[in-house]
């Protein structure tokens, strides 16, 4: 009898938008697993912190280099690779001992969450389960008050790490648009923004629905780093009835 | 005192899924307010039912016209604005009586919700509230075990109501698609996402997360009418770790 892996989306940040099954999960689950930058306490724990069980075992990953090693160093994709060797390996030994595991994961886990580097290891040889999530941009444009795509509006999703060319030809061929994991390239979204013709609709949030969140107009906000939990909205003008 | 309006995800379908603000604002709403087909229960209904309060008043409003209309008749547009106008003045009724009213959204209410035509009916003169849901798309690529988009993947969601050249252009300059509201459109879906060359990837699902869900390679469906509640994924193929 081996152990089942659920991978447990816990939504944008507020504890409150979690689903009924993902608390349930977390509550149950014998091992709790989760990813986390050094020094923090990870957004995803944080989120969940509040129904785990005082038993549960914490398996907590903490990444390797974040932004202690300059973009595109050729030592962080092995680096990131033995890290999801290893995690995997430490959770299918208590799968394989016959415990669940639940790993929290931040969003929904098949939207861009780190799980899937996990279920890309574990899911031929266990049994493993999804819990969808609110995505951390439903969580963005709902506390934005902003209605984001209507009627047959096209709605595309990007990370600001593709390149400024990449950005404005994408922008210039949907309706509405999200721009995720900001950091540090406000500068080059902003300009891109600018070229495709829609900076004046652009709304930046950060770590939204969570206590500390921010929300300004994108030509408010300054050029200042940005934490990776933050994205620029444009809402799409589709048909009004 | 006025009552709030709150616009409330439900999620996908299936009623473990709704989040817990959800739930708990369900429950003790006075009153329940949802959209639905005429001779159906109404799909957000169906997800929020075991949450009702017995006590709660409940407004149904039927659709005017779903399938009896020609695509494109001049009265559609019409008919649907006075049918929202109308809907919102009962609403309206009961928040200046001090009534709170929640009103039943499938997926995320500011994402393609009809409860966006209400928002902008009643959000500058009531207090209003929205609750995010997991989206459908979310709860199909869940199901469908389908990591969805990683890394730098692009994703575009497109409504199958676009002209087959449009979906087209639009499949070509992203990595991962969704194309929501299938419906009658199969054949022209078919077309475009072979003409992207990515209809080997395409996988059709239909009511996910519900009792009565099916999942297909898209190569293996029929061109038989879909319901609304049926979508085409494209997953990514984003760097693997």
């Amino acid at each position: 009898m081996t152990g089942t892996l659920y991978g447990v989306g816990v939504g944008p940040g507020d504890p409150d938008l979690m689903s009924l099954k993902a608390a349930r999960i977390i509550a149950g689950a014998p091992v709790v697993a989760y990813f986390a930058k050094r020094g923090q306490p990870g957004n995803a724990y944080r989120t969940a912190t509040g129904h785990l069980s005082a038993r549960a075992e914490q398996l907590r990953f903490d990444y390797p280099y974040t932004t202690d090693l300059p973009v595109g160093d050729a030592r962080y994709e092995p680096a990131l690779e033995s890290f999801y060797d290893m995690a995997g390996v430490r959770i299918a030994e208590r799968l394989q001992a016959g415990a669940d595991v639940a790993v929290l994961c931040e969003g929904d886990p098949f939207f861009y969450g780190s799980y899937m580097y996990l279920h890309d290891r574990l899911s031929t040889a266990h049994r493993c389960e999804v819990v969808p999530g609110i995505t951390g941009m439903s969580g963005c444009w709902t506390r934005a008050g902003m209605p984001m795509v209507r009627g047959d509006d096209v709605l595309s999703v990007f990370t600001a790490t593709l390149s400024e060319n990449d950005l404005v030809s994408g922008l210039q061929v949907c309706d509405a648009a999200v721009i995720m994991k900001v950091g540090r390239n406000l500068p080059k979204v902003r300009a891109a923004l600018t070229r495709a013709g829609c900076i004046d609709r652009a709304l930046y949030v950060e770590r939204g629905t969570m206590p500390d969140e921010r929300i300004e107009r994108l030509c408010e906000r300054s050029d200042a780093p940005s934490p990776y939990f933050a994205l620029v909205l444009v809402p799409g003008e589709g048909g009004r009835r």
